[in-house]
């Protein structure tokens, strides 16, 4: 990791803008179980709406959705607009296919579908619905007089969803794709980052398998270095 | 393609859930294109709520998400829960990966993520949220005096993604993924088809680049095949 680059400047190594304690998390992670250089950039994704994710007026320029994480590749490398890769499970499994000795990703293509599904699922449903229900509720409704309802369906949302997960990782196996450990568990553990302690949930009570899971993840190496960087601690024991 | 099988019965080819006009006419349309024996069952997605896909307990037991489409394996194929695949990219991308001679999806990292980031986005963004936010507002808001906001939103969020597919499509390529015809394009047809004939935009004078897309893509037999079976006509001259 270096110091911060101009928003524009070209990367020489893979460079992730992010913002902590958001879905960046798992790029991050990511890139540090591949173990391929990289430099951060922060873009907040805090303050009013969606902070500099759409205030600053270079950021959109690169990226029109206006979101983070992006990841800006070396030139050449990744190709395309800006040859800047969004959407988190693109940039997963991505770095997962590129640092392959990291084994981040099932080899045969169902456990491949496996894993689009399940961040498929994350991504759409869970992130970009249930949780910007609670904390972006202008993405779904056009006047404020609606954000509390629209706030109390994200969080019938979440309850809905993190039973759902939790029904699908209490059958036994060890991690979200059962042959091992993958791009999906870091992703999944933004969630349970969130549910625990951005918006208070008893997550040992209510999630008792995903709360193993996470445990396991969080304890990995990788995790630990991302998890400091974005000054997170979600278990008092890391 | 057979006469319905029973929606518990095990499959002994691919088994398409489906219900006419709906984001399952994309994996349609790629089992067309792969050439693999295949068959359809019908679970309705039309009246009050989400229709057969949550009042159909029997669904609901094959598949707690109560969606469709869903994909269901020859047994030991898939794999997992019930043997059954959902998520449209997920099962996009596994049915191009066990079609290759279809060349359905880039053979490189870079081109497979840029696809990956295409349906993410389509799945989460354009579908799931904008689009059910005129159809499904019940999912985004607790009170039916909050629906008409939710559907000016998602209105809101039509406009803005389909100027967005516009101007990625607008740059001169000839597809989604400039290095050739995949799912990706196939997916982007049932959000065309939405746009002009589900809620009446005007998308040749909108989107000119995505109509071309779209009418090549229509011309293809095997999305002749899957749009009949739907009993849709996009452009007149199809």
């Amino acid at each position: 990791m270096t110091a911060p680059s101009p928003v524009k400047a070209p990367a020489t190594r893979h460079r992730l803008y992010y913002s902590p304690g958001t879905c960046a998390l798992a790029p991050h992670i990511v890139l540090e179980e591949i173990g391929e250089p990289y430099e951060l950039h922060l873009i907040s994704a805090s303050g009013p709406r969606d902070g500099e994710m759409t205030s600053k007026p270079e950021w959109k320029a690169i990226n029109p959705k206006a979101r983070v994480p992006a990841l800006l590749g070396v030139p050449g490398r990744i190709g395309g607009a800006e040859n800047l890769l969004t959407e988190v499970p693109a940039i997963l499994i991505y770095l997962a296919r590129t640092g392959p000795s990291a084994q981040l990703l099932p080899s045969d293509p169902a456990g491949e579908a496996r894993c689009i599904e399940w961040m498929n699922w994350l991504s759409g449903n869970v992130h970009t619905i249930a949780f910007a229900q609670i904390w972006r509720p202008h993405r779904f409704t056009t006047g404020e007089e609606g954000f509390a309802a629209v706030r109390t369906s994200g969080r019938d949302n979440i309850t809905e969803s993190f039973a759902y997960i939790e029904k699908l990782l209490a059958d036994g196996r060890g991690w979200a794709i059962p042959e091992g450990y993958t791009v999906v568990d870091a992703y999944l553990l933004v969630f349970y980052y969130w549910g625990r302690c951005r918006i208070g949930l008893d997550m040992g009570t209510l999630c008792p398998a995903w709360t193993r899971l996470s445990e396991l993840v969080a304890r990995r190496p990788a995790v630990q270095r991302a998890l400091k960087t974005h000054q997170i601690t979600i278990f008092e024991t890391e």
